[in-house]
């Protein structure tokens, strides 16, 4: 695969419109097509970012045979059976954080995905940007000794709408399905997977986690310290904390342009930007995996996302934070 | 009582120093004795500091008719025979924090105290500094809204070494009292008694937790979400976190003078200059207590000391990390 990737776009609604901001700076890529439930959605959103194929339903998307990728930016609940459809129509997906709603769903997707030998990575974008490649850079080069604890958080202050995405149990709401994730994803890059978890979250009103802390356990000790909320603004920033420096991702550490690095007693600030809006990056990641004719991503892994839901799961457990659909 | 505390200070290691130091900037104090179960330390340290009164024994500080109030600098474990001592004495009583290893000696240290009505204190400088002071009228002040979280964090990396007082369990050593005990209280002074308590520690070689994540749960599903470290260096901040708005304290957030209010939109930096090394301030609060006839302290009651007593007690419970001594 030498010309571009051609990318289709599953729903339309503002992550959808954010990935189609993105393709424009991304290298390699296109977009071809888009799909909704409805056609006047598909074609206003086509009008607004130039699209050739405009599908009234995610079904036609999906049997769009000048699609080569398709990217998924449902609702969380709908991520699993639109990937599926996007699969089974022979495409690779990029499937939205969350993966899926849990990690049982989580795992099914993997397995189908492995059994059709289709490209499948969950759109985790902050890990490809430029600042992040350099913090893992940082940490893999040992310039902050042997890593011991991982500080995130990721909180802001969203209007209590109960039947919105974020508050809305059938929409699988809450905190930290939403923004939790980021930050359990920063702390699976840098320590890997937890042995224990605890933590604690306030249930709101409408039965989702409003705010939550976290408290992660890796081998040798190692520990990570994440809070998110959807009703209180947090700090938005990251540490990695060594035996011999830290580097600190300042907000908003999701989309990261500037680190400092604390080492041999100096810190050093440094400005990374962003070319795009960000999810540039993981467009052109795919891009590349699928030149080179692979099925997974070696910096987002399947097994990875798994985990990372399986962590999820054992917080949403100690909270008896249960979702209608599971 | 219009003239000078007379303060005498019991035992001369590092923190009876800092203390020394600040009794130099405090109004309205002077240091009239030191008392060391060494007299060679004692007169040591009288030379240092001209201090008139060297006493050889805690017992003969403790009797000396010219001293009003002593500052208990000893390890934790002799906190509490030390502070009685003086208390039996009729000595007003500083004691270093943590206050003593856990709630049941705070508990008798307390009943003690109130018995003999005699001022008792823990030394919790860091909440008499005027950043500080700043924090909580602009907290009380709703300056921030409501308070949902507040997060915290003190961490250093100290040489591993047995046998000193910050690894040795024979001293009560280990993260959470020595440093993390700063993170509780300032939780405890913004959002009271927890109703819930969580973590997890990385429990060293020596058997004392040299690394733990702590969340902390109030009332109303308000969270504390705070670390603590003796050898993984951390920011050192901590943020208060409201539905309109926030406040970062800046590294060294026990020491702080540096605040960023984030309300309305716009963040606003204050500097709030310390005088003297900060300890001064908490000396002048006794003094002022003491002059009122005050047996207890408005900001940092002893009812809130056994309750912080109480959560790191809970805290190390399920850590399993129990003192030779307890």
């Amino acid at each position: 695969m030498t010309q571009n990737v051609r990318w289709g776009i599953l729903a339309t609604g503002a992550i959808a419109k954010k990935f189609a901001e993105g393709l424009r700076d991304a290298r390699g890529a296109e977009l071809v097509a888009v799909g909704s439930r409805s056609q006047d959605k598909a074609d206003a959103f086509g009008k607004q970012f130039n699209v050739p194929h405009c599908h009234g339903s995610y079904e036609a998307l999906a049997a769009d045979a000048d699609v080569d990728a398709i990217y998924v930016a449902t609702p969380h609940p709908q991520h699993k059976p639109a990937a599926s459809l996007c699969l089974e129509g022979g495409k690779a997906v990029l499937v939205e954080k969350p993966f899926t709603v849990n990690a049982r769903e989580a795992r099914e997707l993997v397995a189908l995905a492995r059994a059709k030998k289709r490209f499948c990575m969950e759109a985790m974008w902050t890990r490809f940007i430029p600042a992040i490649v350099r913090v893992r850079e940082l940490v893999a080069s040992g310039a902050i000794g042997e890593v011991r604890m991982v500080a995130a958080d990721f909180g802001f202050r969203g209007g209590l709408n109960p039947e919105g995405r974020l508050f809305n149990p059938r929409l699988a709401g809450g905190g930290l399905l939403d923004v939790g994730v980021y930050c359990v994803s920063f702390a699976s890059m840098i320590l890997g997977t937890p042995v224990a978890t605890t933590g604690a979250a306030h249930i709101g009103q409408t039965g989702v986690d409003e705010q939550a802390g976290m408290v992660l356990t890796y081998e040798g000790g190692k520990l990570a310290v994440l809070y998110t909320a959807v009703r209180t603004q947090t700090p938005v920033e990251a540490s990695i904390l060594g035996t011999d420096g830290r580097i600190r991702i300042h907000n908003p550490f999701f989309k990261a342009s500037k680190l400092t690095i604390t080492a041999g007693g100096k810190d050093e600030t440094v400005e990374i930007p962003l070319r795009g809006n960000g999810y540039n990056y993981q467009a052109e990641h795919v891009g590349q995996c699928l030149r080179d004719g692979r099925t997974e991503s070696d910096i987002m892994p399947l097994d990875e996302t798994i985990s990372i839901m399986e962590t999820m799961d054992a917080l949403r457990a100690q909270w008896k934070l249960r979702y209608p659909m599971e």
